[in-house]
């Protein structure tokens, strides 16, 4: 299967060579080193977490399908395998085989790769760079970095001190920081910074449990206001998780213009704010890209669960946002095929979004590959300073 | 016509037998016995209850365009029949005639009929079923057996301890329960069982006044989680309205993802969370269906009201809905046209969504015919025990 | 360019009269008197207000590729010319023939324009009307009335005295009111009319600073109340700001169901209640229109900034709208451009909606006929009264 297979033909050629043309996964995971039995396998491709109810299976999704329709083929099988001849040749081959041919098959320049995660046994960026055949780059998550200082016991100033000290040495290294408040608080905090008494406060109430989840919102306003310092040297862009994500979500509480007033608060700054994922509130993402000059997008892993119907996702984004303003990213995690398939459905879609508007003559082809270029990989470059 | 008529004809055959067999239309309500008047059908066919502006026609909706269309030929008229021909051959016909022809003409298995609506002459579940030709079943509406409880007058504890015998023979007969909650509050409550104290203070001002609707949050969570209780047993499903209604609906109230602390503590016990309709919030309720594993959805009424421009909406809720997840309903009331229009747009919806799928090879016509067939009947013959 | 290449060819000809008939655009601004060099065009072209990011430009955007493709062979270009080429011919012909050109090109036969905007140099509704060959009337905004008022420096008493009065003076020459308390407080405040002491006490607070911007949100339904109360003599319908604008507004507090409390009070008054642009709650505000009488909506500029991908977003307001509750305005502002784009783009997706439902035998030519004719002037001749 080649590249140029993916996408529909109708595209005019200096345009297609533009969807074809490495892209920079700005978000995603490490997918998982060993081999998965169906059991793991099925709860790995879901957000859920959970197995299906009795007597059916997650590969009754729209991924499910795609998995089928598109991995299928990478792995030496028809379109369409069955779940089962799939999950047997997966096995066959190998976890490592089968990582490199998809993670290469979804065609990346380069990977920033978000490690905040705890599950054991995810590919190293390093590793997800050289079996993609990619650069890679790490995304530091904040709630991480903030859970292993709240880990040593410190007193509550020492553990404002420790926070701005590791931050700083993430900063150095990291391509950009990430939080997910949308999953411990919700995306409506008071976006102000909070002053150091009641950070004090708070963190002394923490540091009594220091092993649970970081849910307070002086602390989670606290965190994002340190890592805002850490990443100015720099000029570091600053991720939210927002929209749909996992069962731990409240999907309302993740509506990304809910960070309107932390956005006016950030603007003065500089620093890139980036909306990730999005859906399904990428419209109202879509139009805080088009007003403040410092806000990103993407549709992240809609785009890989929609699957067959990601493409009027995409064409929704796509109504407001600005070219220079648009990312791609996989949000891979887990199983390879999300690698590949975030990559697959982004193409698709674009292609078929700008094959409409070159048919309808709204567009030139050069407008068209214009467009695809920066969302693919320019915008990315300029802005993670890659 | 001819039920192969109503759907495009460049479906695989394979498909199209699966979008052309039985519904199970897994929630509706009664259609009116009797004869109506023009001012009666134009009220009967809008959500509004309410006469159009002077100088214009509920006709001039989706809807009326959809019923001039489609109900005409049913009616032995041609299609696009003005009104007035369309309303005096329904006439002539008589209502009984009428409603057999449209109900039949639904290509529905069975009907699962909410019978808590107040209006007088509406059908019952076994007259549906007679008409249509289909086997009928009851959803018993919990607001409505809590007002007839409440009308009785009973002290607060009587009123609790006949609450729960009520909803216990109501869960003998019936096929589901359903809460409508989100016209009398909004989803947005506390999802947590109240106590019994605060039940019984808020019970004695309800007794005040039994005649009123219930609009006590504290008294709504209490019925609906006396109705858990009550539907354990035969693990009966439990509906709730969300998204759009009627003009007593506050519709930002009624975003079905407000019910996610609710659904959370549903998880262990196992019962089925329905939510039905969820326009315009279909995405974030075919999100819940995708991340937790008791929650299915339907676009209901969505679909008839939207009518021509019905198929978007399906395409909307297939971007994350699991197959095994969703459910067919028409939401019918009061017309007999809504039962068939529902069935009608629901088949064309998903056959246009399935052949563009097969078209630009990403399912193949068995994964669309499992897929349809799931939707149209089987999840809810799994989920109903039917 | 003829009018006629604007839309699809494929719409049959009574339709296609229909769509290419004059406008109503019963909401729109004055456009810019003077000529306008890059910088000035580039933030008058944007809803941001603020440059783009270093290297970028406002060029690269739905809208920007829009002037290119169609304002271009406007001002003698081909189609695509790249922007310096457009403005060098832009400031070649002079901002008079520009304006002159692009506002006659949008085949409006009236505007109702909102004088309320503080920008110098915007034509007048008179000039806007000689300019485009169309009639002119004028939207008084409520809150720059309510600044007069409040810089006169009055008494409290005297304040709510010439609020009243000078409401009185504009509801007897406009076609309506208008109120962007969704930018002051966002649309969820309280629905009723505050109490005289109240206000008293809030004006006392308000006359200390008279030179603010509007916030008090007792203030603010004071206004509103006080324009109801004017508005009734002559049925003035009363326009809302609701959906996205500029970077002052709270996306998520313009949501227009957020008004449903006070929609319900203004029912039994008769007055039209007109939701403007609503995008992205543009279904949310097509379910208000359908189900109470006097409401009516539009997508204002979300059509023109969605440009190529606008389409979509008038189909999904046509999912629900009654027909007789739609209408048509530019939103217009700044630049001639948007006046012209939005009568195209309301045009061609107007015309590729009814084509899809006449091409699917759902609708007859003349029911899209009378569609877009009501759609197009009906309604606004109707509600305005003109």
């Amino acid at each position: 299967m080649r590249a140029e297979d993916l996408i529909p033909s109708r595209l005019p050629e200096v345009t297609r060579q533009a969807v074809l043309a490495p892209l920079i996964d700005h978000h995603c995971h490490g997918v998982l080193r060993d081999e998965l039995d169906r059991a793991r396998f099925e709860l790995a491709m879901t957000e859920s977490h959970a197995p299906s109810p009795p007597g059916t299976t997650h590969f009754d999704t729209p991924l499910g399908v795609a998995i089928r329709r598109w991995c299928a083929p990478l792995l030496d099988l028809e379109p369409h395998a069955p779940p089962g001849v799939y999950l047997a040749r997966r096995s066959e081959l190998g976890a490592e085989e089968v990582n490199r041919r998809l993670l290469a098959a979804a065609g990346v320049g380069a990977f920033l790769v978000d490690t905040g995660l705890d599950e054991p046994g995810l590919l190293t960026p390093a590793e997800m760079g050289r079996l993609g055949g990619a650069a890679a780059d790490e995304i530091v998550r904040l709630e991480r970095v903030e859970r292993e200082v709240a880990a040593d016991g410190p007193s509550a100033v020492d553990y404002m001190d420790r926070l701005g000290e590791e931050l700083a040495k993430c900063a150095a290294r990291a391509a950009g920081f990430k939080s997910i408040v949308a999953y411990r608080h919700g995306l409506g905090f008071d976006p102000s910074r909070p002053s150091r008494g009641s950070v004090i406060a708070a963190a002394n109430r923490r540091l009594a449990e220091p092993r649970e989840r970081l849910t307070d919102p002086v602390l989670l306003r606290h965190l994002i206001w340190t890592a805002v310092d850490a990443a100015r040297e720099r000029g570091l862009p600053l991720q939210f998780h927002t929209g749909f994500g996992d069962p731990d979500l409240d999907l309302h509480a993740s509506d990304p213009s809910l960070l309107t007033g932390f956005v006016r608060l950030m603007q003065p700054l500089g620093l890139p704010v980036v909306l990730l994922h999005c859906y399904p509130y990428h419209r109202q993402a879509a139009y805080m890209a088009a007003v403040y000059p410092h806000v990103y997008v993407d549709v992240g892993l809609a785009l890989t669960h929609a699957a067959a119907g990601s493409p009027a996702i995409l064409a929704e984004l796509l109504e407001l946002v600005p070219f220079h303003k648009q990312l791609y990213s996989s949000d891979c995690y887990g199983v390879a095929e999300t690698c590949f398939l975030g990559a697959l459905y982004f193409r698709r879609g674009l292609a078929r979004a700008l094959a409409a508007r070159v048919d309808e003559g709204e567009w030139s082809s050069i407008d068209a590959a214009r467009a695809a270029h920066m969302t693919g990989s320019g915008n990315a470059r300029r802005v993670y300073r890659l």
